[in-house]
């Protein structure tokens, strides 16, 4: 599995739980002892793919210290209903001021990578690899990014700076998709891909022509992305893109593309439903 | 309308823009000319609620200089399919850069607007509020909140240090509701309201003669709830919370209680459809 | 006891630590060997109530490694002149770079905690808390309330987004108390209180036939404040405010109001008297 | 007069507004238009020394846009009980919310000052200039210590890295001020002053002979002190420190020592009262 | 031209004038007026090419108003010893608070560009490409890489995120190149373009067949790269790394590879001379 | 050896490690398990002396846990080539991620170090220490500075807050050297020492006179120095500047100077050479 850096973690972290508490807990701090301990786990409420679990470790121990956090399952984990996902024990204070913050971190992530895992089923023994955009929620891009790939999914350019992606405007600015390619490669780094998005056969063919890395179908009804995959026999990567629901995933994929990119995994995520309870003293 | 401040809304959006470039956009500026200037509009795909129009503009001016945008509606105006939000003037490599960003936050934070705006609908008539939670996405709370509020709903306590909510944990610490309150109002501050979660009506009962400010009905069926209100008699408000779906929100309002208070207002938004569409030169 | 989150105090540190010391203390780094260990205890010079021994503690780690220091008393106790309030043994570079910064800390906190204390002592026995306000330092508030809180005071509204106060303007811009708190009432949250300032009875009987939860009553005299508390029954929370000296203060309590706020708390601190000492080797 | 520089006052700014606005002001946003317009202006409540007039400004510019802010006084001015510091007029959102901000920053810059002011005023006609010490509120040293020198006081070292001073520890360490100051003057930069504290004239005339730069006189008599100025015969610079108050200062300075260190100055500042009043619309 | 994102330049520019200036310019502020203008002008010192105008300009703009900065050449620009860059007009306290920062970056960003510059002459009239590397200087990676293109070079992956690179370690983890990559393309996004290292002829035939997109020539002698080259026949990008100068690049470009990365073009720069002079008044 | 503060060191590490981790490596993350484990060692390529070595360390520590970290020599060290400079052995992936980072600020570091050390040892046996200047690249101007006192040099003032120094400019504004150093006594702090540029003897007379603390010779050819020296007498600090190499340095030395000032110990820096080398499993 792959691991984000910690430092990434504890600002996303960091920031939430400056916005969940100023100071104090005026609850639980005007109520509970210091010294008072709890137990508690977080239990799936649903079905789906797990991401989020070693965020929510840290969550309470930025939130304070003395609680022992046992993961019961692993980023990536498919859960069923009723699965524990870890027990906690400490300081209940710690507790009750880490809780929601830790669950809504959890609850995101894992609806990202249920959907994405979801999306990954219904393409099954096709070709086709799902992917995300940059359709994104502000400051938490490798984070949804990472839950993406823990539900199966891969990732898309992470942003403007690594992957070259030439729309309408970059076209028309240079007279067309060779003169455009040809401009980029003068200048684009080794290390970054191409690619064009095209409205049509026509499109297409002056794409592969000119040697594009991947090729975005935008928007094309099944037969004509069918015949795209024809045309282009592999010289050049190919992704369906625009529109693209449950309903239609599947025959997207059986037309042959390489890749489904879909903005709903990240820019309409249903948070995973997750409860943390506590065990009767 | 309510206004957010802007270093608030700015620190976001510098986020967001350092996620999405690094340095600089490899294909936009190796193809467009500094100087090339088009025309662009935002353009609703959907009916629902506006929110963001005056942080989308923010967006472009911190990418760059160079961009006029005219808004032609304002955040809480309810738009048509096919509405021009706003039209911008400017340069291209400016429009290019902050278009994602842009509509990232549009999208999401209409999103909030228009479906905090159907639930308002959908209780019409009743004596319910419709109320965000602390279930909210990290780093954009009180953006999330002001966008629930531009749909017309209000907003719950903004996180755990301006308001009390009693839940078991701090009751069965101090032995009970009623100790619980009266411990809690030797301590709190008196700008401070203290909400008590309850499971049935003898816990209603109880909350209601420690004087509780709000009471909330946690996961309470719509006949209890009913009683509930009878019970009350508007000695305290009354929040209903918990499973409560469109099909079900009307008898929920219905009931007579105060407060509806919905977690996927926030966790579980659905990106409302905004184009940015270029104006032929 | 009230904890802060530990991130809101490490942030408050690090700016402290970074003003402190640019790299370097040029006077112990060039002529205190690294190894050099020593013991030191910090020791009160005055009467008064303790704040901030958590945030002394924490400097001496964040300036780095090697120190024990032991609290031998916790934030909000009494201390008299001479009492020891904390023993330190380890690297002498660590403690010489730390001292004045939780020094600085440890003594204006403790100051806010015994001016605290000595006004909640003048009006003991009369129903009056002493409450803070908005009036605080920059980048420190919420320590500051933490401080009051320590001393045996309460907080009033931490700030502009957690509570509404009416003030002429927006009273005159509604066109008076009772339209400016219906108007309000139909947009705020359920959480929030309102408060009102009243500058004469007249005004206080429309504040309290609107009903406002807190009604200030404005620099008003002893007699006139009295009159308040017969007319509002208990029916509104009030707030005593404005030009309230050490000599005042229990003739202010004795009216019946239950708010004394005191600006003077965290805008006027006068620092507590604390010293580090250093055991003979 | 001195310039801080603006990114150095913004962010103190954007601290303290983060503090007092979470998004939006419940009681301004919710009952002032957002056209709504009004004229206010600041006045003095006392006699004293005005700082903090460009940060005051500053603070209604973060805030939003739309107020013109004209200064009357400048920092470093004497100003009356009466006088209007500054007219105001725009946006009254914008005026209301900037409002708590700009006068917190206003009334402790001020009192600093003006209790420097004081201070150099007791010792005028002697040869002591009066400075402060590193003893400052966190985040705001550099904030403090120029209002120190709109007062007509001097800074002594900013903090540990950019001036020596050599304590008991650094000297017991060395085997002596002698042995001290030689090995230090190994290490140290040529830009750095060398200052020892000293607790009698013995060791006062061992840091003579060590050519220290400064001396400090750690709280000694005034008998002592003057003694102390006879043996230096200018060879060094003195500072007195320690337990000067009003009372004792003149006295103090008429010794001859060069230096005054007070660490009141920015550690027990009495806030300047300073008022924002509404014109009548 | 490229153009780095304002914020990011600004972030830049902040750390390094907070380091320059701790509140004051202790000299400048107490010797000039704040209505003193002057006009200085930048001029170049050596023969090179030009990095870092606008970031100059924005510098002084951080610093304070009243500087009109007008520069007479662009980033890229190949300038002679002498050349007038820009010419400022303005408040002198601002320009002389700027000057050091302002050089420092020119200087820095110019040195990069006008080695990258000499290097693409060493190589003209070849195939390769001069690229940098990851050995960059903490805080300004993306800079420096923008300081390369100025310069006429191109840029290798940003960080370790966006693009591929196998080394000894990730082969040997497993079992060998064609492992390794089959391993790496069943998980990596298809817009990430996949680097291999190799020492000798046999791994680049094997790198070959696994259908590596970039192939490193790592410390390969002159004779061995062209072998490599014609075993490669264009099948993949070709980078030479190692231990190339300025004495062997030509030899090294001619052997057909594509890319010629450098480390020193970022590790080991050497500021390019410019004078800021001012005109006598 | 003296000690950068922790927080401040952190703070660089995780701007370099941000740049170059986005999330995740995303070559190390697909092909090697977390729970795979190596050895590996820091390696010296060249002579020379060490600097960086607990922030090498620290950046194993802030990318991951589980590696162990043994330091072989001290910053300060003189180094051979082929010298072994730590020890790590853990978490391959840990290993690989921070690998560059600690690499490029230990070269860095030490390539300042070594330069230093060089003229140090250029300049034995005279008077003259070899100290740095503002010339340093942003955001770590600390971190360079204490590598020039880890290669045996000392450090001039640390920026334009700490220390006085009068260019023309000032000079001209205030009619003169005379006056300007009068007005300068006036107003700055006791601490801080007051340097003067000057252009010929007559000057250097008029800087004696005033009672400069250092006086800069600028640009001054050696015989002219060497009467500096004469004329000087020991009554100022002499500081040689500009223009100075490694052919020059020793004779500019001989002069007598007390100081010779170095901008490209900071701003043209060579990489020190050290490798990162893996122990076969």
């Amino acid at each position: 599995m792959m691991q984000l850096l910690p430092i990434y973690v504890d600002d996303i972290i960091r920031r939430a739980l400056t916005e969940d508490i100023t100071g104090m807990d005026v609850t639980t701090d005007f109520l509970l002892s210091p010294d008072d301990v709890s137990e508690a786990y977080l239990v799936a409420k649903a079905e789906g793919v797990l991401c989020g679990m070693e965020i929510a470790k840290r969550v309470f121990e930025l939130v304070g210290e003395g609680v022992v956090f046992e993961a019961k399952h692993s980023d990536g984990d498919r859960i069923q209903k009723g699965d524990i996902l870890a027990e906690m024990k400490g300081n209940t204070r710690t507790l009750l001021k880490g809780e929601r913050t830790a669950l809504n971190l959890l609850q995101h992530l894992s609806g990202i990578a249920t959907e994405t895992a979801r999306c990954v089923a219904l393409t099954e023994g096709t070709n086709a690899s799902i992917v995300d955009t940059r359709k994104t929620l502000p400051g938490i891009r490798a984070l949804q990014k990472y839950a993406v790939r823990c539900g199966g999914g891969k990732n898309h350019r992470f942003n403007l700076s690594d992957g070259a992606m030439l729309k309408d405007n970059h076209i028309d600015a240079c007279g067309g998709i060779t003169a455009a390619i040809t401009q980029l490669r003068q200048h684009i780094g080794h290390m970054v891909r191409i690619e064009v998005e095209v409205r049509d056969l026509d499109e297409l063919r002056e794409a592969l022509a000119a040697h594009a890395d991947i090729i975005m179908l935008d928007n094309m009804d099944c037969p004509t992305m069918k015949e795209a995959v024809a045309i282009t026999k592999g010289a050049a990567c190919l992704e369906a893109s625009g529109g693209i629901t449950h309903d239609t995933i599947r025959e997207v994929a059986q037309t042959g593309v390489d890749i489904i990119s879909l903005g709903a995994l990240t820019h309409s995520v249903k948070a995973f439903d997750i409860s943390m309870k506590w065990r009767k003293k």
